[in-house]
Parts: structure tokens; sequence; C-alpha cells
């Protein structure tokens, strides 16, 4: 048997060799044609990636115009710069050295006006620092003698680097002036060792700087004229958005809840997309740090005096964050798989509806607070109605008497009980399990209004901070009836969303 | 009376002249004495103010002798750059251009491998791109004459610099070749702009390449070899070190609200502080998506193979963060003012400890499989027992009969059913807003259960992707029955815990 199984074996790597063999005689314009072909493939899917590689660019340009003019801004403020360097007199004006300005407009200039004013005074700052001490420095290596000049200069460049570098770990600086070290550090042993060859060190220190004063304040013009982006107007609109959509989630979310059998696929995709919006806040922290620093460097612009209070919009993000949390728990505990029965969720949804839509109300009465930045003479009357809900449903709560806790014999009591009651027509014995959902649902929602009064708190803090002006009196009867924006406050809306377009 | 007050004012004044001219004759040494004094103040205030910050930054220093150790090396890599101004050979060799390893080095070293390494390859890869395109464009502008060439330069250093910039908005290009982008412009506009003087364009392409070369090869030998930080780690321990902060804090949670009136009030802070841990989570974000888009460029190192799965752990990191959003809302529900009744809390407590223990022990058991890197025998198990200990306190519940819903008249019914329970000692009429509670405990505990199934799929696949190998089978059966660490995996946290020293 093995030795037949050798046999077969060995024919069948014969057949395979002679297979093999048969290829290669194969004509070889059929290889090439194979190679062609198989280029084309590659090539096909290869513009195929880079078109929707420009599609996704386009789709992106399109969605948000203000990143193309950025762009276009750039380019301008770089050809702009480029002319130092064409033009003859300008071009002796500030020796070799032009190629600084070309470096800075790449590196300082930011997609917003704070974070550009930020590099530049950093540059500026770092660079006249370092060009001193580096002076300094090359003097005293000077003063003692060639021998020991070298070993002047290397460890000033060790200890100063190392200490700037050190600086840069520390928080206070690290958030204002962490670029201006860099530059620091970088002008510093850039001056201070060139300064062994170069002979004119002053010229050199004075030229960079004057290039880099060029640099940096064509850089602030382009960015503060040409359709500037505010970090600070961002922050904020960041800030307004954010509770609007907390707003809109937490009405989704509960009247999802209560609606949640009845309604068409395409408007729950719709309020699905709603309630999720909360989502946003819970990852906003980031951002919302770098736009409060980048605010604090910018000249006061549109409703923003000088000293605003860019740090007061931070807690107010934080409290928002708070909140966020807590709507997520109630998201997904209301999606969980037990459900209260029917008939519970009816006699509680009532209550849960308004509290929710007061909740969202005060929310969306802050947002306009801010939107507006006038002093709201509505919101002590909406925080009211809001604890005054919280409070009527913990007593309706306490009117749902959970009879004889704790016991041991599950139904054997309650069949009695059953039949003195007349208003229940669906009676059932309904154990602790099925409320669990309904409990959760009430708890939540009595946390998340705790958590409101935190935001409110934070806004007015702002609003006393920065000044804010309370309403005109006629327009207060019209905001007490109705949470619809007043035609003022709609106009803001709309000076907002062309600010953001813009 | 005019003419009066006329005279008293003119009689005031000279009065006050008078006064004026007796000041300034008394004596001098008055008047500069206080100036010293304020002198001295503003001096002490100034010395305060720097002793203060200086103590801020030796605790900084001593709390992470790894930043002191990363800013020694950042002053060690400047110094021997320097060397390359200093020696004449090498100096002749790469020309004037010297400065620019100065410069790479300053711009490219980073605190961990994997950002040098980013900035490095990025910073070699655009200055070489940018370098190329560049002579092409000079070489057309020259081709033109000297009427069109500027424009030709203008009309390019405009176009390219306009799209990188937007394709730095771009999100896969923003969080892979972001830093490579800038120089690209940088690189691009200095050579194309300064070909219109230089005439050995080549020339100095090739001394600034060479220049970046040395720079970059020096940092990356320096941060590789000394006391090297690896971003894959940091990652890495991160997500164990929240892991295990997140048992702690569940643990912490569950235990403080059944035990809230025992203690002493230094293990009360110290329990705090513990069940706080979570906090940490909630904001991770940022940094753990920063350290695994740096974690890619890291060469094989430790225990991690090449291609290390690292954007698997950002989705762990966002179930243990989806972890943290429900403990946050357990901690609040939990301290809100109104507690359940104590006989209540004593019934649900030995299933919620033993819920919340399980919880815990399944997340510190995921900590370890990321730890030891060695797929577990126990973790089915233990997630079964979570599974069943849910299952009981479902059951538990559901045993909690709440007869008779919904009821009209308050407590006449009640009072009657009290009497036929002879089991119940404590048996008042309990309303459901005492138990709001204790169902928000039961319902946080439940989700978070089924989170933490979450963060066992993640864990589950990233031991897949990384290949990591099941555990001895001899320590299977002591992990069974205990939930301590066992000796091997105690050395690998004493492991873990000097790398993070170093």
């Amino acid at each position: 048997m093995v030795h037949e199984k050798e046999v077969a074996r060995g024919l069948e790597w014969r057949i395979k060799v002679e297979d093999g063999s048969s290829n290669a005689l194969a004509p070889e314009a059929g290889f090439s044609r194979r190679v062609l072909r198989g280029l084309k493939g590659l090539i096909a899917g290869l513009v195929l990636k880079i078109w929707k590689f420009l599609k996704k660019s386009w789709d992106l340009g399109h969605s948000d115009p203000r990143k193309v003019i950025h762009c276009l801004k750039v380019g301008a403020a770089l050809t702009v710069v480029s002319l130092v360097y064409y033009m003859n007199p300008l071009y002796e004006g500030v020796g070799g050295n032009a190629m600084w300005a070309v470096m800075t407009v790449v590196v300082v200039f930011e997609n917003n006006v704070g974070a550009t004013l930020y590099k530049c005074l950093n540059r500026v700052c770092g660079t006249f620092l370092a060009g001193f001490l580096a002076i300094g420095v090359h003097w005293v290596a000077n003063e003692s003698g060639e021998q020991i000049g070298p070993y002047v200069v290397g460890v000033s460049v060790f200890v100063l680097g190392s200490a700037a570098t050190f600086s840069r770990f520390i928080p206070s600086i690290k958030s204002r002036f962490d670029y201006g070290t860099m530059i620091f550090i970088l002008t510093f042993s850039l001056v201070s060792v060139s300064g062994y060859r170069v002979d004119k060190l002053f010229d050199m220190a004075h030229q960079r700087l004057s290039t880099i004063i060029i640099g940096t304040s064509l850089c602030i013009l382009i960015s503060m004229i040409i359709c500037p982006i505010w970090a600070g107007q961002e922050l904020y609109t960041m800030m307004t958005r954010n509770m609007d959509k907390l707003a809109t989630s937490l009405d989704g979310c509960v009247a999802q809840y209560f609606n949640s059998n009845g309604g068409s696929t395409d408007g729950n995709k719709e309020s699905n997309k709603d309630v999720l919006g909360y989502k946003c806040v819970l990852s906003s922290k980031a951002s919302e740090e770098s736009m409060a620093n980048f605010a604090r460097w910018e000249p006061p612009h549109g409703r923003f005096n000088f000293r605003h209070p860019w740090r007061q919009y931070l807690k107010i993000g934080t409290s928002l964050r708070s909140c966020a949390y807590c709507i997520e728990a109630l998201n997904s505990c209301l999606d969980s798989e037990n459900q209260a029965p029917e008939h519970l969720k009816k006699r509680i949804s009532n209550n849960s509806l308004k509290l929710s839509s007061n909740c969202s109300s005060v929310m969306k009465e802050l947002a306009n607070v801010v939107k507006t930045m006038k002093k709201s003479s509505t919101i002590d009357l909406l925080v009211g109605e809001m604890n005054s809900a919280v409070q009527e449903f913990r007593n309706d709560l306490k009117s749902f008497p959970t009879s004889s806790f704790p016991q041991s014999l599950p139904e054997a009591g309650n069949t009695q009980n059953k039949n003195t009651e007349p208003t229940s027509t669906r009676a059932d014995s309904v154990s602790l399990m099925d409320i669990v959902p309904i409990v959760t649902l009430a708890s939540l929602l009595i946390e998340i209004a705790s958590r409101i009064e935190g935001v409110v708190e934070a806004v007015e803090e702002l609003a006393d901070l920065a000044a804010f002006k309370p309403v005109a009196t006629d327009k207060t009867e019209e905001n007490q009836h109705t949470n619809k924006i007043v035609p003022d406050q709609h106009k803001e809306e709309e000076t907002l969303k062309t600010l953001q377009k813009v």
C-alpha cells in the first residue's frame, strides 16, 4: 500500500511539473497582456482612490467654507511675504535673513485669530529674550578667551535648554507660553552657537527680530482683517450649541421612551439623531480648553469686551458635561430590555414629560441668555417651575405606596387587596423589577434637574462677570408666556449663523 | 458771597501750597526710606513667588523623574549638535546650513519615542518631497524667462501652500502627516523663493536634507537609547490603570453607600479618593488618542511586537468611559439627599455588594489580562458569575412585589394588609419615593454589568489581535478560586511600576 501511494505521489508530481512547463511555453504576448491588464487595474484603483479622496475633501470644504478661506489666506500671506525676497530694496534692508519672514508665516498662521496672536506674541517675545541672553553669553565667552569660550557656550546651551524644556511641563507655562519657550530654546542655541562664527552678532539678532516682526504683523493683519475666525466666538457658539443639544436630547429621550411604539421609521431616525446630540458634549473638554486658551489672547471683538471671562465658559462646559453624563445613563437605562408595564408608564408619563420639558426649557433659556448676552427675566421663574415639577414628581412618587416591605410570601396577601381597589382596572401584582425602569427614569430626571441648577449658577456667574444687561421690560411678558424665540433673539441667531458660515 | 468764596479758595490754595512746600522741606531721608521699604516689599514678594514657583517645579520633577531625564536628554542633544557647528571639518561638510541641525533637534525632540519618530519621519519626508518639487518649479521658472519666472514661483507657492494647508484639515492626513505637511509648505516656499537668488540650488537642497538627517538621527538615537519613554507603553499603562481605577471606584462607591454611617474620617477620606478614581477615566479620550497615534510610529519594544493593535486600545478606552459615565451617575444618585430606609437597604445590600464585587473582579481580571498579556482562563467563569449575580439580583427584585398599582387612596388599603404580615417587623408603608435610591442603584449596577461585558469583548478582541497566549494550565485552578494576584502576575506589576518610574 505504501509503495502504491508513493508511486501515485510521484505521478502527481510529474504531472504538476509538466503542467508548469506547458504554462511557461505559453505565448509571451499573453504575459505582457496580463501585465498590462494588471497595471490598468492598479491605475484604475489608484484613480478611484484619489477620486474618493478628492470627493471627501470637496465635501469637507463644502460643509465648512471657512476652512477653504483660511487656506486661501495662508496662500496669500505666503505669496505676499515672498515679495520681501523678490523686491531688492526690502531684501537689502533685512539681509539674507528674509527667509525667517517666510518661515514665520508658515509656522505662525493658525486657523483662528487667538491662536495666531498667541504664536506671534510668543515668537516675538521668545526671540527677543533669547537673543538678548545669547548676546550676553557670547560676550562672556569672548571675554573668557578662545579655550574656555566654547565650554561657556556649550554649558549655557545645555543648562538653559534643559531648564526651558522642563518649564514646558509646568501647567501654567504650558498653557500660555509653550510655543514661546520652544522659540526661546531655538533662538538661544542658534544665536549663541552661530555667534562663534558670525562676527556681526548684533546685526544678526536685529535682522532676525525685524524679519520676524514683518512676518508676524503680516499674519496678524491678514488673519484679523480677512474673514476673521475668533476663538472666543467659536467657544461661545460651541457653548450655546451644546446647551441646545442637551435640551433637545433630554426632551427627545424622554418623549421617545413614552412613545416607543408609535411613529414612522423616518421620524424615528430623525429623532434618534436629535436624541444622540448629547454625545458631542461628552467629549468636548479638550476643544473647549484650547479655545478658551486662545480666546484670552484676542482683542475685543464683536460683542466681547476686553477681559471677557473666557474661563467661566469652561465652568459652564464642565456643568454641561455633568448633565450629559446623566443623560447618557438615562438614555441607556431606557434602552434596556425590561420595560415597565404600559399602565405604569402612562401613570408616570405626564409628570415625566412635564419635568423633562421644564428642564429643557430652562436649558433653552440659558442658551438664549448666552446667545443674546442679556440677563433673562424669566430664568428664575423657569427654575422655580422646574423645581416645583420636581417636587410634584416626588409627591406623585410618594403617593405610589408599595405596601408592606419586606414580604416573604409573594402574592398571598395581595389578592385580597386587589378587590378593595375599585380604580385600578389592571391591578396585577407588580414586582419591584417591573418598576425599575420607571424609578430609574424618575431618579435620573431629578438628578438632571439638580445638575441643570449647576448650569444655571455657572451661567448667572458669567452674566455677572461679563456684565450682561437685563432684557427690556416690554419683552418680559412675552417671554414669560412663550418659550419661543422672540424676533430680536431670532435676529441674533441669524447673525450667529451667518458668522458661522463666514 | 461769590467774592468771599473766591477768597476762601485762594486761602485754601495757599495753605495747600504751603503744605506742599513744608512737605518738600521734610527730611529727604524719610521719603527714600519709604521707597526703599516699598522696594524691599516688592522684592520680597517677587522672591516668595519665585520660591513658590521653584518649589512647585521641584515637586513636579520629584513626582515624575522621567520629565527631568527628558530635559537632560534635550540639553545633551542640543550640546552634541552644537559640535557640528564647532568642529571645522563637519562645518565645511554641511556648509552654513548647520543651523538646520540645531533647529531640527529643538523642534523634533519630544517627550516620547513615538512622537519623536513621527516628527522626524514627517520632517525628512516633507523636506525631501518639497525640495524635489521646488527644484522642479525653479527649473520651470528659469525656462520661462525673467519676466514670467517670478509669477510662476508666486502662483506655485500660492496654490501649493493653500492646498497643503487645506489637506491639514482632512482627518486621515491630520492624524498622521500634520507636521509633515507643515514642513512641506515651509521647505517648498523657502527653496522655491530663495531659488531666485541662490545659484547652487541643488547644493542647498542637499545640504538642508543632510543636516536634517543628522539632527533627526541624533534625536532618534538619544530618545531611543537613554531611558526611552514609549508612547505605546504609556497607553498600555494608562489602560490597565484606568481599569483598576474603575474597579476600585465601583467597589468603593457601593460599599460606601451601605456603610455610610460607620468608619473613621481618615478612612473615609482615603476611600473617597479611591471612589473618585473614575473621574480620570471620564476625560482620558484626548490623551489616549494622541498616545495611540504616536505608538503607531514606534518599532517593536518590550512586549509589543511590530503592528501591535494600538487602535484596539482606543476601543477599550471607549467602553471603559461608557462604564465611567454610569459610575458617575451612580455616585451622584447615592449622594442625593433622600435615603432609603435602613431595613430596605439591608435587604438589598448583600446582593448589591455581591454584584459590585463580581463586576469589579471581572474588571480586575481584565486589567490582569492586559497586564500579563495572557488570555485569562477565568474570565468566562467570572463573567458567568457576574451574569448570574445580575440574574439573582433581578429575581430578588422580582420577589419584592409592590402590590396593587395604581392606587389612588394612599394608605387606606395597606393598614389592613400590614397586620397579615408576621415576618415584617418594621413593615411601615413604604412609598415609591423611599425606594428610589435603591432601585436606581440596582438599575445602574445592572447597566454597569452589561457595559462591563462590552469591555470584556473589547479586551478579548485585543487578545485575539495581539495573539495573547493562554496562561499555563497549572495556574488555572489557583486562579479559579482566588481573585488575588498570583506571584507571577505580581512580578509583572512590579516591573510595570519600575518601568513607570524610569
